[in-house]
């Protein structure tokens, strides 16, 4: 093989490693700096039906065996391996053109957000296969029929088609909640970029961490994946609105039921606010935002800041300072050449596109402030600034709104009111992203309860977060990304609400024993293994509390006996606490309260006596008692009413990584009339072995 | 004007009632039991882009004025309108074939909808036009930075295109959670039944109650809607598959980036689990569910069950207890007649339809039972019974799991085991709803887990809800409807999902002080008006347990003094309370604990003494504590450590019909050293005057 004719990228697929021999159809990768060839991309004899197959069988197999926690613990693990071996990833990043700032967003963001995903996973959500949503509803009187919702995975494959700037992010922020979701994913990276993605892949086959078929890797150049893939299936695509259109003009999405979501590009602004002046904090913070977006990644992120908005008196003043900051700071070059601190586009062919861009906004009224369109061959490109005259900002169907030169070009409008600078932002028709930079908070209402239908994210920026913002930019795994209209119509992230986009709601009705089945958590109304106080203390019974994680069931109760409260026990709360408030103390007032009766209890109370009746002291696998959710006091108790308590196993979680685990209580307080006086969980730490 | 020249039905669009004169193209609605004809529809000359336009504009604005639990009370208000003057619909929906029962579906149906959409808003929503969705997220170590997400309206028209079996439900259905969301709806009955909905549009637009522009008809026969739309609106359709995938091509929604849901009818399945003897009570529940699906609406519901799995064994035992069933019950004819429990399809096209249907299944190898094809004139057809052989049912592609007779026709099909039950229900590839009668609590685990990600819906039917379920057909307010694949890949409904569904989710990232601003809810490190006791005591500050609902402010904040806790308190605390804990009272197991360092205060003691530390004692307009949420103990508290409490006015809620409201109040507790031992929101309830 000639050092011109680099290896074809395999592909992993059922389980193994393949590469098509002596293809018809190949594709080379070029580093952009020095114009070499670095890989070579081809899907001949590619089997996808097989690779379809083998995902909806042994990879849905696979990760249904583990629950959503342990496949949260797994991303964590092969995130720590992928951390540990991360240098391997930068320096083949490196061909791409991408510095190492670059690398930072995409191979350090990836791994973040990996653990953010793993962590969030097991704090947020069940250590089930199940995700219940929602409460339960009452469908009827009695009680003996309700509802809920629950999420279960989708029963097919997620299959990722990405775009080229960013192989490691692209492929890890899709495939966490997949896996997360218990659904298999199939990659197929952009071929110009895709060699990285490879060893991404590569270095997470290779840690034996991955269960059968929960990913496989398709590096080819054009491949129908769609045409596999039915209703059971997600599409997730990011890159250029017209691919999104083609895919979501498929045969499989239109009529076959496929799940497709797309993220594109997209228009962003960033907004000045009225109230900036060139010596406010908050113009330092926007210029520097402008140039963080102008430069990271040479401008090819389907987030970055496309046009930048700012009160007409300020467009030339901010021109300048921008431009000055390039002057200052920008050197175009290989990544790592000595001093670049920006690299090339990823190809010739990209640097093209975009001069062809910059060539169409300059036709529709653009004047170019810094930089301009590419005069030599190559892949390198300088940042460019344009500006517009007002009048052609003010045309909702204006190029500068619709054009898009997806590489390190930024245009400058100006606005007259706040409302136009809102009009000017919604022209983008749909955006991922928009970021205002002001510091008053009317100012910043306003203007984001008017973009904020028309974007995915908002980002506010100001003095006291200029420092701290992870920027207008960067998704973040805990905030949804995606927005409406142009940038695609999807949603992606957003903590687990990312998990579930893999997964299926689904309404159940049925009995309360029913929905404790389907749910593995115990609902009102459903059978109960009952103790009370006089079981225990005969010895007929053992007390919930007695049990170890391992032996408590849902469903378990413990019954409490009568106690009965006095105006004395009221009167010496209040005084104890401290807590006099009249409803407690002054018969007179409270009896005039549209809520009481007369003197009441308190509701602390009421829930401190509970714990009192239903707690066994003595040590045991019962650590604490962490909190409380839900608390809701329905009936007042006044003296000499009585309460008890029923508390039942509602919801039981092992942690991965701990001794212990969570159960949460179901607790109702009933009066001696059995009204229920309140309701609420008692969240408590119980040990796995007694 | 003939007597078969039936009045051309009006649409309501842009403030006003049109009809089109001498139209060129017109349908003409039959009632189908007499064949005379009841109403004409055109859409010659409707001016659908001024009608969008006025829906964008003075729709979208007389909604913003309203916050949603405005909205949400004029919904109950239309309900009561509608449901004083119902008795006009039931007349005139007899003409379109519907019996008295008939009807209750579909209007009080309607109407009983509004009156959930109108409650669950208002206590499940805020009072605001933005409602935050889910907790707020650390995205700097310093809180400086944070991020959370916000659902606004968006930014258009909802437009409904709607199936002719429910002409008044399928509107109301859609139209409340639209206003409750602030998005204007334009309507689009079917052409056979759109003279009903035209009537209760009527009945709305007569009652005065509905904002300008917030509901518009279109009363036509084939409208092109779709071109009219882009991003900012939502299309909900509901009807056949085929029109869907029309639909779902359309340029504005391929491209042009209009939100699409689809409702379309599916191969839904009922199943008698395997635990089912035809003596239990469960085999009398599946027989009375079949029949009841089968004559509703004269099976011409997208929920009815098409196919019903029972244990082999029991084909022709189910079969033939339904088939005696139809016997004993049914009399089939015009709605008005003395009698009749079941009235004809929609039309003789409809009735021919499904002929044909049933003639395919028929070739496909189905056994007619009972009924079976249509053989006279006209629009009444019999209910049928069809069988399979094993064979046939267990072929994935077979016709039985394809081939909809939109009309009383169910498939009894045999299963062996309870997997073979899950593939043939799964075989209908995507599905509204399936019923599973069983009960042995396993069973319905393992198939419920077997089937949800195929189904929006999933009903559990056994002898303990037999009595009080709302039934298989019925998608009731509370719960999703939609289904994945062959159902339409949508989701309506689901109490406040519902709403959120006409609203666009954002990230937000900011300040605390700028997410308070946007959102109206104070976040943690906001700004705050801060009182201590001491301003209290001397006169320089007001507790803001003293404010009104309307002079309270977020972000009002009260700071109490510390208290000192003792090895007594909590002793006295463990004896008066009957809480003896060993961590709070046996020094040496409590140091043995994990999580203390020694003896411990009780989490109740520390909650009640807050309240002690914050109340304000005095009749005022805090009118109680009515719960609490998210309570959470951080740091432990023993004896001689201090706490104090600082609370914070975090969300108003004024209820629309009553003189006081909610304010939830941010509670932290921290202790001598200001570690934060405590946190959780306290709920009160407040009067809007002093």
């Amino acid at each position: 093989m000639s050092p011109t004719t680099p290896p074809i990228v395999p592909s992993h697929l059922n389980g193994g490693w393949v590469t098509p021999e002596d293809p018809d159809t190949v594709l080379t990768a070029t580093d952009p700096s020095t114009g070499q060839p670095v890989a070579r991309v081809s899907a001949d004899g590619l089997d996808i039906a097989a690779a379809v197959e083998f995902a909806r069988t042994t990879g849905q197999r696979s990760l249904q065996q583990l629950t959503i926690h342990e496949r949260a613990l797994r991303i964590k693990q092969l995130a720590l391996h992928l951390d540990e071996h991360k240098a391997e990833l930068y320096e083949l990043s490196t061909r791409t053109g991408a510095t190492k700032r670059d690398n930072g967003i995409d191979i350090d963001g990836g791994i973040g957000t990996m653990f953010v995903y793993s962590s969030k996973s097991r704090r947020e959500l069940p250590n089930s296969t199940v995700i219940v949503d929602g409460p339960t509803e009452q469908l009827s009187r009695d009680g003996s029929f309700i509802g809920g919702h629950i999420y279960t995975s989708i029963p097919g494959v997620a299959v990722q088609i990405n775009a080229f700037n960013f192989p490691v992010w692209g492929m890890l922020e899709k495939f966490a909640p997949a896996f997360i979701a218990g659904v298999p994913t199939i990659v197929k990276p952009a071929p110009q970029t895709g060699y990285v993605t490879e060893r991404c892949v590569r270095l997470m086959v290779d840690s034996g961490l991955l269960p059968d078929g929960s990913l496989q890797l398709v590096s080819g150049g054009s491949v129908d994946l769609l045409e596999h893939l039915d209703y059971r299936d997600h599409l997730a695509f990011t890159g250029s609105a017209r691919t999104a259109n083609i895919l979501r003009s498929h045969d499989a999405v239109l009529h076959g039921g496929v799940r497709f979501t797309a993220e594109a590009d997209s228009l962003n602004a960033a907004v000045l606010g009225p109230d900036v002046t060139p010596d406010s904090p908050e113009f330092t913070a926007y210029i520097r935002c402008l140039f963080g977006e102008l430069v990271a990644k040479a401008g090819q992120k389907c987030t970055a800041v496309r046009r930048a908005i700012v009160p007409a008196p300020l467009v030339d003043t901010v021109a300048d300072a921008l431009g000055a900051m390039i002057a200052e700071k920008v050197t175009v070059g290989a990544p790592d050449a000595e001093g670049t601190t920006m690299g090339p586009l990823v190809s010739a062919e990209q640097c093209d596109a975009v001069t062809g861009a910059l060539c169409e906004l300059i036709a529709a009224g653009a004047t170019v402030h810094t930089g301009g369109p590419q005069t030599a061959e190559g892949a390198f490109l300088e940042p460019t600034i344009l500006t517009f005259d007002p009048a052609t900002a003010a045309d909702p169907g204006a190029a500068v709104h619709s054009t898009e030169a997806f590489g390190p070009v930024v245009s400058v409008l100006g606005y007259d009111t706040l409302d136009d600078a809102v009009n000017l932002t919604t022209y983008g028709r749909g955006s991922l992203v928009a970021t205002l930079c002001a510091h008053e908070p009317a100012t910043v209402r306003d203007f984001t309860r008017g973009i904020a239908a028309h974007h995915g994210r908002v980002h506010l920026l100001d003095r006291d977060d200029a420092r701290t913002s992870t920027g207008h930019g960067s998704p973040m795994p805990h905030l949804v990304h995606g927005g409406p209209g142009r940038a695609g119509g999807g949603e992606e992230l957003g903590g687990v609400r990312g998990v579930e986009h893999y997964m299926q709601r689904s309404a159940i009705q049925g009995t309360p024993n029913h929905l404790t089945a389907v749910t593995g958590v115990w609902h009102t109304g459903a059978d109960v293994r009952r103790v009370t106080r006089a079981d225990v203390d005969n010895g007929t019974g053992v007390h919930p509390f007695r049990k170890s994680l391992a032996e408590i069931r849902v469903g378990d109760q413990f019954a409490s006996e009568l106690r009965t409260v006095t105006l004395d026990d009221i009167t010496a709360f209040a005084e104890e606490t401290g807590d006099k408030f009249y409803a407690h103390t002054d018969e007179e007032a409270a009896t005039a309260n549209p809520f009481f009766p007369r003197r009441v209890a308190h509701g602390y109370l009421l829930v401190s006596w509970a714990a009192g009746l239903f707690v066994d002291a003595a040590p045991g696998p019962v650590l604490a008692n962490y909190g409380l959710e839900n608390l809701r006091f329905l009936t007042p108790v006044t003296y000499d009413d009585s309460i008890r308590v029923e508390l039942t196993a509602k919801r039981i979680t092992p942690r991965v990584t701990d001794d212990y685990g969570e159960v949460c209580w179901d607790a109702v307080l009933y009066n001696q009339n059995d009204e229920i006086v309140a309701t609420y969980d008692v969240l408590t730490l119980v040990a796995k072995e007694r």
